[in-house]
């Protein structure tokens, strides 16, 4: 007989049925025991004469009989139930998977992720995330982008040498790329259309809830714009099939603010006070245009007055998690970017010779993916929606 | 007026067109010269009355009348075109583009592949990487599989020390992980059904055309199994779908051979010859299973004579491109093979853990992207089929 998941057991009401899954819990009155069995899908109730002698998490088939009844969770249980062991836990579970919510510290579910990420409730965000990046890539692959798969492992530290992580490569000294920017630039004059979802890597020193030493990042770039307005619209659309994706409230309108309008007094940057302000003010989803040409990356675009620049933030629920602007596209513009900032052009000389070479106007975006399951699940910490977080102190599991 | 694709010139035969691309080739003659735009789609002829004063890979606005003509490819060719630069080259570009196929040697191609993935046999090589990897997810989403996000620097090697990458750390040793494998296997304890696309890690110490020391791995572990030939279903079905996508011939049956059958004499494992050999007598696709269970790495379940696992090979025009097994699920058989093989269990004891807390059944598999794509494009070297490979002497661009 074909296995059936927990949620399909309504529709075979009457019948004899198999389920297979994880011995969640089970509840001992005195005549009776419910056992709960969780698989991939959800869970369902057992009933059985007496309390099964099993540690939680043993993995189980169950055959027996679909049964409704008003009680059960989802209005159908399983009556005259065999059960057979697949795999016997040797300990008890570190944490408990039953409540609604956990009830564990943070670092506790951390430190034991293998078992602590099976809590349905915390499974679902990670389920939310998959459902995420499938729909960033289907917006993309419609909208004729190629994805591609950038190099990891890198040569020159380019995007500030500071927080970097240094890789031992056959004995000379490589990095691991903080964003797939400089490669995504390159390749619109292969592909105009480009996307790619990957790891990134940061050293970053400072201990968060927003940062991480290695986190996903949706990354997108495209060729033939007027300006960093055609690349908000590739995020909209992105943003809009995102939430659509995870169930999550889509807006009507998408307001858009000039920086120079938000900011607190003359602050060059928004802090995170700014981002929740402003979605206070204006919505669940804002974007903040023309930030200062001088806090921009350098291969920002200037925009019509050079003190500000073509670029944007998405803020969601008082959060930022798109960064995107309109790039240089013209060799002599690169070089001087870089010498009026002081940076060394040597590093960069791969990258500048595509330019050498004919790149059109464009512009991208990239949108970290735990940032915005964080802000979709109402979680103030990156590491709760991410299956194993990696950061100053945490290197393991 | 929109800019149309080159591709869709035949569609608007008799009306004013705006195409934008790249400057491909030109070729003059006496009373008039023939110039090849280039974009994301393809090419088409614009006639002009003399030659453009313009670099290849210049790129460029054409307005003009799209009109049919024999002697045009595509059947329609662009005339009284007006012409306006939108970017500059500052240097012809250091390949020849225009070729059928490229001519310069792969070493003076991979150090401009800025310019010489724009050739359009070359492009068309990573478009049906993109178009293999989304079936590959499609296909798996299909069935009901997680996408998931599993750490690339990792706290232990714990896949063989030898050809590991080290990273600084904030101070500490870590690792860049050779592959999601004990990731994805503990995640079957919390999806069931998982997969992953990312890169992987290899310090290969050789320089051969099938290896690299980064790749595009796309992994799958699925539960509740009953032995290797389940994974074998959904290796099958995966291939398929991307084998369709990219417009290779897909065969109507795959033969599965015993190892123990088809090695030469009694080696422990298949040499390349033998993998050549064997398609040649098989067909262009063959399942080679039950590897000798010492060859394969301690995760592998041995078979019911445990000297053979149930392990598999998939090869692919005579090159291995997918490598899948049943896996232990058991703490205790873990613990077995560690010793056996006298590997020290400490690094693995956040792996173990997981099996300690109730594991299924489980197998899974892992197929090279790079490899797969040179075998459908007929390659020999992996590199031509990598937008930017590393290996022990290249790390730019």
């Amino acid at each position: 007989m074909e296995r059936i998941l927990t949620t399909q057991l309504a529709a075979h009401a009457g019948e004899q049925v198999v389920l297979r899954g994880w011995l969640h819990r089970q509840r001992r009155l005195s005549r009776v025991a419910f056992v709960v069995l969780r698989d991939r899908a959800g869970t369902a109730q057992i009933v059985v004469d007496e309390g099964l002698d099993l540690l939680p998490e043993t993995v189980i088939e169950v055959r027996g009989q679909a049964v409704p009844s008003e009680q059960a969770p989802g209005g159908v249980e399983v009556h005259e139930a065999q059960l057979r062991v697949l795999a016997q836990p040797t300990a008890p579970p570190p944490v408990e998977l039953h409540r609604p919510e956990p009830r564990e510290s943070l670092p506790v579910r951390l430190d034991h992720a293998q078992v602590s990420l099976r809590h349905p409730a915390v499974r679902e965000r990670f389920k939310q995330a998959a459902r995420a990046v499938a729909a960033f890539r289907r917006t993309l692959e419609e909208l004729e982008f190629t994805e591609i798969q950038s190099p990891k492992i890198v040569g020159a530290a380019t995007e500030g040498g500071a927080n970097v992580f240094r890789v031992d490569y056959f004995g000379r000294d490589a990095f691991l790329a903080q964003s797939p920017q400089l490669y995504k630039q390159m390749m619109v004059g292969v592909f105009e259309r480009v996307f790619e979802t990957g790891p990134v890597f940061r050293a970053e020193p400072h201990e968060t809830g927003r940062h991480l030493a290695e986190y996903y990042s949706l990354d997108a770039e495209l060729g033939f714009i007027e300006d960093h307005r055609d690349v908000m619209r590739v995020v909209e659309r992105c943003v809009r099939a995102m939430l659509t994706a995870v169930g999550a409230p889509v807006p009507e309108q998408i307001p858009v603010v000039r920086f120079a309008d938000v900011r607190t007094g003359s602050e060059p940057d928004l802090a995170p006070a700014d981002e929740r302000r402003i979605c206070a003010e204006f919505g669940e989803l804002v974007f903040v245009e023309g930030f200062p040409t001088a806090k921009r990356a350098f291969y920002t675009h200037p925009g019509p007055d050079p003190e500000w620049s073509n670029s944007f933030d998405l803020l969601y629920r008082g959060l930022e998690i798109v960064s995107g602007s309109q790039r240089l596209h013209r060799y002599d513009d690169y070089v001087a970017a870089l010498r009026a900032r002081g940076l060394d052009p040597g590093p960069f000389a791969d990258y500048l010779d595509a330019f050498r070479w004919g790149i059109p106007p464009h512009g991208g975006f990239a949108l970290g993916l735990e940032r915005f399951i964080a802000q979709v699940a109402g979680v103030s910490n990156v590491r709760e929606v991410t299956l194993f977080p990696r950061d100053r102190t945490r290197l393991r599991p």
